[in-house]
């Protein structure tokens, strides 16, 4: 794996970084800056709205790693995935000022978790989706009761259908990444992983987190804030948004190479994650297609939790560097949201190829 | 599924029913009368030896049983069972004793939980496994350390090894179901459930475990006596040994058919178990092969959790009768060891056929 030689020893949210970093342009500015306590108020405002999911141990994960490894495990949460966590909260916001409507663009676990979070408010729910979007999705999604929208194949494509379905219906859209309450949801996985730990006599010294848009390593890095636990960000080396975005000193478009990780193929990092996280983030690391693959197998047979494949992500960095992060490294299992087609096809190779 | 008329409205610890049921001959009168507050003093000497595993929600099972189900999750439990835990209470009690090491002879999860256990206290460990023992447990075994012996195909064959390895080495035998200690230990796990449902504001109707030897279900009824909280048996139709020793009176050999649960393969129910169970199990429900496999499918793709055909089996007769069950229904996922091939199987058919 590509270990990008990012090593920030300031830590927490850093107070001024809209005026130093002038070059990610206007959107650095639009948002207040966010904290921890942002975090800690996310957290009781969710509570009894999500589950409390449970931290998994493996003693053969922990072999193959060289180190204790906590496993944080979101593919148990509501609609499969901490996604709920910043839907909730947004969704919840909106309702609270009288919303008509909600409307989420996505390929896959936002898009289910607005809905989700928009059937329990009694709020109607449009998602826009790829033309090829995953039919289990669709499935979900339609038995959740959202609308279900399709729009073209590329993100352009699903943004001009919201702005579209805005206008004409007045609905509000939540935004999977640019949305403060967002990013302060997803950091609450986080923090519970740090107290779950800690109530098992435990003591985190890193955190591995999966990159896509950026909303998850936001949130741990805001979670972790004053620890001096580390952040790890893990993302496909097919889709290097974060590192390339912390080489170019702002959010880059990259090209996307193909990845099983559909949850990590946005191809730019948001700039409200990327500005949150990019004074605190300790590490990014590049992890290829088969280790993913590798990950996702390790986790359901010594783990027994079926994981997609952007938590993969997260584990098969993990294993990868557990020794070199400490002895006690928790990782965000994001999801489990994974097509059944996609799970037996790398079952199979496994036991075909031994 | 072939539900047997069993329907018990005394329930609890009977006392003198030794006396009153002479025919099941001497094994009946050699234990002491198990109950509620054996489970309680085992939970008291397991903590901190087991995990406590998660009770784990899904929204589409639900949906499915038409009640909620909450699963107990003890395929993640140390050693991928809850065997783990009578074996860590007579492990630790042959230590105490000055045990110079340990014997069990079984097809799987006991002797995987006798070998940890043993690991734990310093013990040396042998296990008399079928010379067609799963390639995996065998593996699993030998990583934990244990001493592996083969020994025929049949449960004689197995037996007869372990008096002569007793008889050399001076080693103490870990009984799977005739141990008392082992019985109390197992119903830990659905005392903790009952505890965990109960956190969360719920009240279980029923809780659904499988049957083997017993040891669930008759761990179950202690843990459950004088709550109100019904006892369901769910067993392989093709090795019906609680049904059938139910209409006996007293346990019998049944002849075993194909089965996918290895874990509920044997032919008779043990004495102690039935003993315990017999006058407190409200119902004992046959599953079908099919319906095994269906059910491991939805707890991995619906509950995202990966468990093996006896747990699936106690998961396919909560999903068969929940409403009949109650509202709140619980279920003893019972482990999550299963063969690599055989999750592969069961996927791919269901992928092919639809």
């Amino acid at each position: 794996m590509r270990d990008s030689a990012v090593d920030h020893t300031a830590r927490g949210a850093v107070p001024g970084i809209a005026a130093d970093r002038p070059e990610t342009g206007d959107a650095e500015t639009a948002f207040p800056e966010l904290g921890r306590e942002d975090v800690e108020r996310a957290a009781r405002l969710l509570a009894g709205q999500i589950w409390r999911t449970p931290v998994v141990r493996s003693e053969a994960l922990d072999a193959a790693a060289g180190a204790r490894l906590w496993l944080k495990a979101e593919n148990l949460q509501r609609g499969g995935s901490f996604k709920v966590r910043g839907a909730s909260l947004a969704v919840a916001r909106l309702a609270a000022e009288g919303s008509r409507g909600v409307l989420a663009q996505s390929t896959g676990n936002h898009a289910i978790s607005v809905a989700l979070a928009a059937r329990r408010r009694g709020l109607p729910a449009t998602v826009v989706l790829p033309e090829d979007a995953a039919p289990g999705k669709v499935a979900r999604l339609r038995e959740i009761g959202a609308r279900v929208v399709t729009a073209g194949t590329t993100l352009a494509e699903r943004i001009a259908a919201v702005h579209d379905l805005r206008e004409r219906h007045g609905y509000d859209v939540v935004d999977p990444y640019e949305d403060p309450r967002v990013v302060a949801g997803q950091g609450t996985a986080t923090a519970e992983l740090v107290e779950q730990v800690e109530r098992e006599g435990g003591r985190l010294d890193a955190v591995v987190v999966p990159v896509g848009g950026g909303s998850a390593v936001a949130g741990a890095c805001l979670a972790t804030s004053g620890t001096g636990i580390a952040v790890v960000g893990a993302e496909p080396a097919a889709v290097p948004a974060l590192a390339a975005a912390l080489e170019a000193g702002g959010p880059v478009t990259v090209p996307v190479g193909p990845t099983i990780a559909d949850g990590l193929r946005p191809d730019r990092i948001g700039a409200l994650p990327f500005r949150t996280a990019r004074a605190s983030v300790s590490r990014v690391v590049a992890v290829p297609e088969a280790a993913i693959g590798a990950a996702l197998r390790a986790a359901l047979l010594h783990a027994r939790l079926l994981v997609e494949p952007a938590a993969a992500t997260a584990l098969a960095a993990a294993l990868d560097l557990a020794p070199s992060l400490g002895a006690d490294v928790g990782v965000l299992l994001s999801g489990g949201n994974v097509e059944e087609g996609l799970l037996v096809s790398l079952l199979a190779g496994a036991v075909a190829g031994g």
